[in-house]
């Protein structure tokens, strides 16, 4: 059920009973030559949505930019400093709030948004306003290691067979031989311990990270309809908790 | 062209090729008992593609949620300051400017973001980043004034036919009467001359201004097309333009 | 009665029975060659001490620079961002409350500040202090319509009228044709329905809109006598007026 | 020379010969009972435009809010948070600079504000603005040791003496007596070194510091035209020094 | 070396021969009812001396409070906003940047901290100014998986053994049962895959997590020889890239 | 008593029983060639533990950098914008407070912190934290004109010989005459009047201001003894306020 969709009579109806609200938070970036440069906010939309399909949680407009300037020398990318996602996602779970529904979880397709996003939960249950950061492949990791036959965090074989199940015609097969290529093998570039790969480029020259080659649509569908499983069953918990279990423990005696 | 739906290749592509890069801006708030929430941020968005459609301009992600405030007191509506408007736009201008596309247009169907998204702009043209807000019923006065019968700025026959032109399924014509009977006849309530209905609330019961029942989809196209048309002209211009005829002008000598 | 000319004994006595405070805020800016600079907060002041002369309104004290980075490119304009403009009256109206009296008017001058003014009323309205945005010329439309015989928004007949009512030895009446060789004839530049004059020098030569040499210093008594007696009769609506009234209207049920 | 009464084309010619720009910021707070809330605007202001006639310096509008949130239990005392008034003042700077006038003072008539002005002309020296803090009453030690008999820092015989010069119908004699007998002797309440009163009210029950008894207009003007002649001096000095003695010295080699 | 043990001429020395400096970041934070509260800043102190030793990199002084809120309701525990410490580490790293020394790790002992202190590296990088985060733990996984007989990454064994090789006074070997009674087996507490522990409260009664019975001096010394020696070792990395190699990598062609 | 060196079970005791909590605040920055680049730090965090020995005050861990960005062309001087020293500080004194200890001292070191920790007390006061800045030396003015012969308030005798007290280690005496050759006479340059030195190095070629040589460790131990003693006495009257003293004064009935 998405909120866009409905006018201020429904609103109200949704708003009093959906328990939780689901705000897809995304990004708009580079995905290798192969994947559309919106597949993270793409596949946050559809994981919410299908979590609401189950459980009827209310769906919030996604928010397609985040925090990817590490992403930046790649054509195409769009970002915005962390601190300008935080106070955005937090303008938006306030409003909620301000109508009754102070549960709300951000439906995250991009880690690079994680930092802001945790920020933004930690304001926001200060003011009684109770956000929790849903990263689908970190509620997933069993089905993951099940599916996923190679590897790679980013416009890998994972992030390529999402898009085959929800956008096939955005993928182009023909360009994986070329994102494999240059494709890092794991995530950033460590030097004796420490993390030297600020930017994507740093370490790929493609912007993938693993080989896309094995993916397929049914693998897509696999992840996607686990993560909306887990997420629903996330909202179930959440929304049967009792508000004083969400609120901060109090100071020790 | 839809910026999210390209990879990085076409998107190199596209970012030399465009000329000007198009950012719908809309909101998620209430539009009377009769339209979607998501009225403005839709309609801006179909605006931005179909003058898309005809020149080819670049279409950025939609924001989704702006500078709603005034509207908090009815169900649904989400809002951020407006400071945080301006500083999302800016950031994903700032973004397409890196990739050497320094022209931009905020295809605007909120009034309230309006100084917010001027603000930016004025921000931009600062660093050598050329922002305009096209604000779609400003910029066709004379086609509202012949195909508009009634009148009222929100929910009224104006935006109430946009939506039967773009998402006829969306519209709750059962409620037409119950949103005329509480709409304001116009926008906002001055007390000698001084605006003091800082709330729609403060004027109008129902969150409309004006009677949607004059509204057909016939209507709404007819508007769609010639905001599309003179958007597109705007782009038409605004890419034929040498950038020193963008800069601001030289202190007096 | 100005607030600075009298000390604490007669502040209390002033601030528990005044009813409305008046904050006159204007700019320093070019008004054409031949109006001085501080046009804009001469008129404010002089519009707030004829509405307190008439209904015994608290004058505070005029704040001299506003909003007017626009006219930057003419010599000795003098600007604060908006922001820091809306900070600062923020600052006095809180400070006004504190002593008791929650109800202030922003007589403006400038109508460059109007956003920053009217984003401080809102702000203000969230903590219990009434602030609304007088912006003189809009108050009177029929008044002027009636004097002003051209037009012209900014150092045209109307403006200087107001100054030949107010400081006549400050206007240069010899420049009057220069001003108008050079000036625009109406405010702003508009391309397919977008402003695109961010800077007055990009439509103005001389910094004037409208030809100043209709004025006369009897059509500026009558503007400013008009505008005076609409701030009175606002400020007498505003003292009379529960203070529940004034507030933001409670969420829908 | 103040700039507020010229035109742009006589500011041009004033701002590139002026050599230095006198920005006037005062307060509007308590001064006791017996002098007015403008005093130290009124007093900042005399003492500007008299350097003035001396020396032709170009006088910018008189800011009249400043840093004097400790004077707010008395009756009328108006303040804005010092981070606000630093960038108030850092924005006309700015401005005047803009124009090519890079030397201001800030002529200072209030204690409290000289934290934020000097942070203030700190942060436009990073910019190649020169702005210095004239605190007139540090200027000349000599002369009010010799002219002031009691003593007294706020309120008392030396402000007292300043404002009889300048607006002596403002001054309440009446009230010297009720000023004198709450009056502190000094400013501030020291408890073993450490300073405790954060507040006026902390140590006078009148708002004054010294007895304004031994006033008179004569000493005012002793103390103004004192006052002047050294920011007159001073600003002889500052025009008269090249540019790259008043940047800041490099680091060490 | 110590900085804050030499004057500006040896100072002068060191930071044109140093190559990097080490900045170690702490906290004053709960650790356990065995553990003192400074445990962080004194082990990220220790590790940047020791290998200060080896490499002759200069030591800055030690930042002691950090991004421990989520600790707070335990007694004792300091705290400021993320954005805080970052920049006041920013200031920090662009002043001995100015002195000529551009390469600075933060020597992290608090993994709470590690968001800032990337986004300043990140926003130092902008200005040219190389910094990175060194996070001992996760730079000697293998030492540790061999040392570390149990478990527990916050006053478990690990940073037990630590604080017994650095200060032993300051260990309470007749708590470590009443800590292990209330540790948590691991950090955080998830739900289908979501952080649901926001403060450290709502998993661990003590404050622990993992048993520091196991822990020894010989253990702590051993970790910390070798967290020194990978710091060192990458200190010698970095001071031996070429500057180009450290900036951030072009856009793409 | 440091905090640092306790656990949360020690912590609870002192937090609840200390009474008042010290914050030694300094800086690391130039004091001459012969001082320390920590003199500032060190000072504080002594004078701070001197003071607790006497009267089991609750000190908190040392801030080693502060606003001394008016040393920077000096080798090794660091420092951060005075907003982020204040907010820093108020982190700390909130973080306290929220333990139940809200009456803090910042033990400050280093007369350019000052602004920033007064700032900082007068936010805090708003919020029912009792902050006040101990600069040590207006503390003991008898003292110090007993004990110093020459003079200087910058790495002149009366820091020399504190340090001399401290650290006799890091004192290079044998730059003494050096230290001395390029001193200035007094703090600061001032022209009519106005402080002209923004820099120390616009006055002093050495960075120290009075002459080192007539320092010895016995005149440190005074000054220490006497600061520490002022200290505690201002301690023990803070600690015996009933709350109702330490808040605002009320406004004026």
């Amino acid at each position: 059920m998405d909120l866009s969709r409905i006018g201020w009579v429904e609103a109200k109806e949704r708003l009093l009973q959906a328990g939780v609200a689901l705000l897809p938070v995304g990004s708009t970036e580079q995905h290798g030559p192969h994947l559309p440069l919106g597949t993270d906010w793409m596949t946050a939309e559809a994981i919410a949505r299908r979590a609401s399909e189950r459980g009827g949680w209310l769906v919030l407009p996604t928010v397609p930019v985040g925090a990817s300037e590490h992403h930046r020398q790649f054509w195409g990318t769009l970002w915005v400093p962390p601190d300008v996602l935080r106070d955005y996602v937090i303008g938006i779970a306030r409003a909620v709030a301000s109508h009754g529904l102070s549960r709300v979880v951000f439906v995250n397709g991009h880690g690079g948004n994680t930092g802001a996003l945790e920020a933004a939960a930690r304001a926001l249950r200060r003011d009684g306003i109770f956000a929790y950061v849903y990263v689908w492949w970190r509620a997933i990791p069993e089905v993951i290691a099940e599916v996923v036959e190679g590897g790679g965090s980013h416009a890998g074989e994972m992030e390529t067979s999402v898009v085959l199940a929800i956008a096939p015609e955005l993928v182009r097969r023909e360009r994986y031989q070329e994102a494999a290529a240059g494709a890092a093998p794991e995530w950033g570039k460590r030097v004796h311990g420490v993390e030297v790969g600020y930017d994507t480029r740093d370490f790929s020259a493609t912007g993938a990270v693993g080989d896309p080659t094995p993916a397929t649509a049914a693998k897509g569908e696999r992840l996607l309809a686990a993560a909306a499983e887990e997420l629903d069953a996330f909202c179930r918990w959440l929304s049967a908790q009792p508000e004083d279990a969400l609120r901060p423990p109090p100071h020790l005696p």
